[in-house]
């Protein structure tokens, strides 16, 4: 799993969850829970298939798949990478359990990687060039797998090869912001080498943003009070608790964008069009390396120069300062740090593997469900633990399938994506090759990358026409654990919100790009959605599971402190078998597109109140977005209640087919390749990334951010009046999608 | 009609004759003509309908809609207009003819138009100021109808206003190499006023390229060796015989792109965010005023200078010299000329009017057949004499529709667009508004713009799927006249090919900008055509029809000159309506996608031998294009046979739905909205402007020209592999998308 861009999808998922309070006028009148999926009705689904295949989904099965794939290192388009490629595709084409097709899909990608030679070196030098402290950022032996010579050490992908050396500063996360703070205190950043914290901005982002400022080299750690609820000491981290030990490190994708960095929009064939990688945009300015939070102490306690503010405080047995430059204490005062970046840029071939059940009724109408292969270490739980419960659903489903006692009415597509630790890769590729086909005949893309973070609670994001389908299955799910709750009705205990339609439900979370499922939402306009289980956030203030993309992420830690009877991983299997048949074998799909008035109510109130009064004095009226909104809630009810009739009927199979089609096509409608030419694959308007804090229409409250300080007239008011005119256009189509088909 | 890029699509066609010899190794075996239609069986069609249709088509309603649609001048947005919005309203909404509904769709819409109170002028000046000779671009009274209160005097609309004052050149088409041209010979063009004359450029092209060349304005005039086979008497132009009397002017838009200029990708909606008028792209960087060859004679048989070259020699009577100025006979050899043009930007409201036809079983497929309303003044011939058989067409359908004997598998939409002369905005701004809806279900979209040019032959445009119903079509409707040909063995006689898979066959033209068929095959990606009867080229070398856009453009003329008992009319209606109840009610879809593999092969040969060497000599390969172009003939050869052989049966309704669906998404498959970001709407990888010479693929056509003159690794050769890439990987997607759905 990528960390990229989730930053800020929880803030979104936060003001949603508040909206329900303040839509008072909203005025949808509340109705009984359950019909929130009321459009998968139970007539048009095998009830006794769904039954036997949740009872066959076994949580043993899932621990030896898991044991499998996480035995060895399988960092991506290594041999044990490619070893995996054919365990999937020999379970796919097993004669007994196996699809009907499996094949695999190579592509020619970017990736970067550490030198074997030289290792990555982080220095503590005197001024007479000394080296005073050397600091290799590995990790230590402690369940026999930290050290195996299949380890990938730490780096920043991505980050480019290079020696800074400078004084050394405390930037906190790395934002914007905290750079100015520096500057605001007199702390000239040039030449300087910043420590900044894992969170908050995104890994890339902490260098773009220090070299915007002078920073030449960046220091990137993990603070046990973001990570260990501030456990620091080896006996208090793995292996006696699920802590990040104090050599752990994150490793990670540090490139701007996501997919082959030098492919964009071209599938990476060996003959394609490649960007020039050495002036290609979105690779950082300056070199970046990760390191552990006993060599961040080392460094972080003995700088000097004024106390950091509480807020960037951390857990480290000392209170922060920002630098420049050492105390004196343990290094020379005027020692500087060096920062040895040897990565290489490399082309190698990376495979996706995907398999097919062909849909007895539609074969045409396509249900995608996958994840990535590819892991930094050993990945148990990123991404084995989702892989191991994508092959224990296509065992189960083969089964059924090679038996012949069960055909889906709709094809279904499983993949193993590769290379995704680099960028979704793998992922981002096919839907380039694909493109056409995918965005005629995808009903909706399943993702489920980290199944179990923890225990506690199903986690569920997407976009909202897939709540409906998530809230069904969940409904049906016994919870793991001992409370006798369905999915749904634990969900809802944990993570809830007031929704004005439905009163109190569990909350989903929106999409950014944190894993695959981001090129099918973004790009293709596909409905996606990815699904976990997930931990207490009352009982943690860990920002993932601490061993996060580290050599501690093994079957044992999972065994120990994840879920050692495997009932998580057993109830995501359930909710993603559950959600896959329902996709697949309903007659009427299961997407409820009329959810999505409540998100885009929220962000015409988001955009009136917070924008309203500024966009007035700039001449440019909310009234035409208003109207749009109306418009698309109105005929999204509409085509509700024709669905609702239809299902009364026995409906011939075409008239389905036009109803399904409308609902299929209604994430289509949303997208507009022209309306943010700068940010690649990003084309749907209203989940582009956003900027501000604003939570609206994300074009809209990007382009307001930019021209507020601006003069009436200028080129970027203009650019808010067109951003507001793409929604509206937006909006308008979407609901000339969802209307009766027979007229105009 | 437009006459913008049509430039060029002559030399394509003729380019593609030739390739029917030159395709040797083209190895797709010969068939039977009739095989060219083999996808669409009698069994699937009621052949009772379509001869009923092709009975009631009526000759003397067709005249007796025309009388009424050229009565009146009806520039876009005038009353006179609006008096047609209503009466095609009323039309299709007749109780007794009409359609199922009709509606309109109101749009705001930048025009330019000449200013009332001060006409356009072009002046002869002498040295001390004083005007020598005074030309009102205005003219003569011929018929009674030209210098009525309505008739829009000639202009070039969207050439700003200004009053430059220069020497006069003779620039002959206005090219860039004819301005190159008056270089070499030494000539100043600094501060010159040119006199081009129609035809070779566009419209626009010809002051966009003199300003290059620092030339302050244009004149632009129709050459009677160009329009009237050389005669240029008034006895032996119009009322005498179907020539451009002396005083006719080509009125016109100067835009460089189609659709409401500023609001590209929006719909011009009264709220929409437009672009600054006053910097916006796309208009002129001189003023521009067309002018009749009587006065282009004064000017030019004055003008000194050498001799210009044969061939920009005309039909006026006198050799054509250079200039700059004048020879000191008629006018002061320092004489200056002065065009004063007074155009102005407004903003005025224009009507679509659309008419639905419900479709039976799959009402959410539609085929679109429409025309634009408005004239630049009476309009007989354009556009009146195809909005004539589009209300005798509706007629017949609504009359069988509204008698309960008749409705079509689909539905079908009909379309009277606005302000097309002013750039195809009336059904730009439609494709803007219903971008999405019109995407997923469109079928096809047919277009008879001007239906009637003359009598001798069927002339028929279009992407090669729409051959084989066209062709269907025109072998079982009878020619007019006294051959007793159908329409397909009169066509062949008058314009054919050798087609490598079915022999002789009538030559097809593709589609440029010329009419509405652009935003639907450019912008969208539907299969278009456009049909129309025109004259014998072997005996007339009109550019087109020599009173287009003038006020001799009137029923008189048409009775008198281009069809006097509308028999041409008649067939053309016949046309039009037997595709579209093909395409409205054929069981399968009468699209023949092979017939895009003729094309390819075509392009990719060009693409061997005339850049092959150049490519490989900076290292890029055909080699996956060639593959990619096996690839596509496969898959299309495939799908045909899978037709055929569900025809065989008796196949479900959602099977056949399957294949057409394949059969309407292919062309979509061929868009990319990244390929070409600065040519405005064009998206089609095939279909977009090619200004190269080479007969290819125009993204690899035009970056290798514009490569040519580049160094080895330049960002120029990088471009041409990326467009080589980006036609790959659009073939490889479209064929992708006619392979079985129900395997990967």
């Amino acid at each position: 799993m990528q960390w990229v861009k989730l930053v800020g999808l929880g803030v979104g998922a936060a003001a949603l969850l508040g909206l329900g309070i303040i839509l008072g006028h909203f005025a949808i009148p509340k109705v009984a829970e359950q019909s929130a999926s009321s459009t998968s009705g139970p007539q048009d689904l095998d009830r006794e298939i769904l039954e036997t295949v949740m009872a066959q989904l076994d949580a043993g099965r899932i621990r030896e798949n898991l044991l499998e794939l996480s035995k060895e290192p399988h960092l991506a388009t290594t041999p044990r990478d490619e070893d995996l490629v054919q365990l999937l595709l020999q379970r796919w084409k097993d004669p007994v359990s196996g699809l009907d097709t499996a094949r695999t899909v190579e592509y020619e990608v970017l990736l970067s990687l550490p030198s074997s030679e030289q290792p990555n070196l982080v220095e503590v030098v005197g001024s007479n060039g000394s080296v005073q402290q050397s600091y290799l950022p590995k990790e230590e032996e402690v369940t026999g797998e930290q050290e195996g010579p299949d380890v990938v050490q730490p780096y920043a992908a991505y980050a480019p090869p290079g020696t800074p050396q400078g004084l050394l500063v405390y930037a906190n996360h790395g934002t914007e912001d905290d750079f100015k703070y520096l500057q605001d205190q007199g702390i000239n950043l040039q030449g300087t080498i910043a420590l900044t914290r894992y969170g908050v901005a995104g890994r890339g982002a902490k260098a773009v943003n220090g070299a915007r400022h002078g920073v030449v080299g960046v220091l990137v750690y993990t603070d046990p009070g973001d990570i260990n609820d501030g456990h620091s000491l080896p006996n208090e981290t793995f292996p006696y608790s699920w802590g990040l030990p104090p050599s752990g490190v994150e490793r990670g994708s540090y490139t701007g964008y996501f997919g082959d960095p030098v492919t964009p929009y071209l599938p990476a064939r060996p003959s394609s069009f490649r960007l020039d990688w050495n002036s290609t945009s979105g690779f950082l300015p300056i070199p970046a390396q990760p390191i552990g939070f006993q060599h961040a102490e080392d460094l972080l306690c003995n700088l000097k120069g004024p106390q950091a503010p509480a807020s960037w405080q951390g857990a480290l047995s000392c209170v922060y300062h920002l630098g420049p430059g050492f105390t004196g204490g343990k290094f020379p005062e005027d020692s500087q740090v060096k920062v040895s970046v040897h990565n290489r840029l490399v082309l190698r071939n990376s495979s996706n593997v995907l398999g097919f059940i062909r849909g007895a009724v539609e074969p045409d109408r396509y249900v995608v469900y996958g994840n990535h292969r590819d892991s930094w270490v050993h990945g148990a739980v990123d991404p084995s633990s989702g892989t191991a419960v994508l092959l224990e659903v296509s065992r189960v489903l083969g089964t059924l399938l090679k038996r012949g006692t069960w055909r889906p009415r709709r094809s279904i597509v499983l993949a193993s994506w590769g290379a995704e630790e680099f960028g979704l890769i793998g992922s981002t590729e096919f839907t380039e090759e694909f493109f056409s086909k995918l965005q005629e005949r995808t009903v909706a893309y399943i993702n489920v990358d980290i199944s179990v973070f923890a225990n506690a609670t199903l986690r569920g994001q997407g976009t909202p026409p897939v709540q409906n389908v998530i809230f069904s299955a969940a409904k049906e799910i016994s919870s793991p654990g001992p409370s006798g709750l369905s999915i749904y009705d634990n969900w809802i205990r944990y993570n809830n919100r007031s929704s004005p339609v439905y009163g109190l439900i569990p909350s989903m979370g929106t999409l950014g790009a944190g894993s695959d499922y981001a090129p099918f939402i973004h790009f293709l306009g596909i409905s996606s959605m990815d699904l976990a289980y997930t931990y207490d956030q009352s009982k943690t203030s860990a920002r993932i599971y601490p061993t996060y993309h580290t050599a501690f992420d093994t079957f044992k830690y999972v065994e120990k402190f994840l879920d050692p009877d495997f009932s998580s991983h057993q109830a995501v299997a359930r909710m993603a078998g559950s959600v896959l048949l329902r996709l697949s074998d309903s007659l009427f799909l299961p997407l409820k597109v009329s959810d999505y008035s409540e998100t885009l109510r929220s962000f015409l109130q988001a955009a009136q109140q917070d924008l309203g009064a500024l966009l007035v004095q700039h001449g440019i009226s909310l009234g035409p977005l208003e109207t749009a909104v109306e418009n698309f809630e109105a005929a999204a009810t509409d085509l509700g209640q024709r669905i609702s009739d239809l299902q009364q009927d026995s409906p011939d199979s075409l008239k389905v087919r036009m109803v399904n089609d409308q609902l299929m096509l209604l994430e289509r409608a949303f997208l507009n390749p022209r309306a943010f030419p700068e940010e690649r694959y990003y084309s749907h308007v209203l989940w582009a990334p956003r900027t501000s804090s604003v939570t609206t229409f994300p074009g809209l409250a990007n382009a307001c951010s930019k021209a507020s300080t601006t003069d009436l007239g200028s080129a970027e008011w203009a650019e808010v009046h067109r951003q507001l005119s793409i929604v509206v256009a937006a909006l308008e189509g979407a609901a000339a999608t969802l209307r009766p088909v027979d007229d105009l």
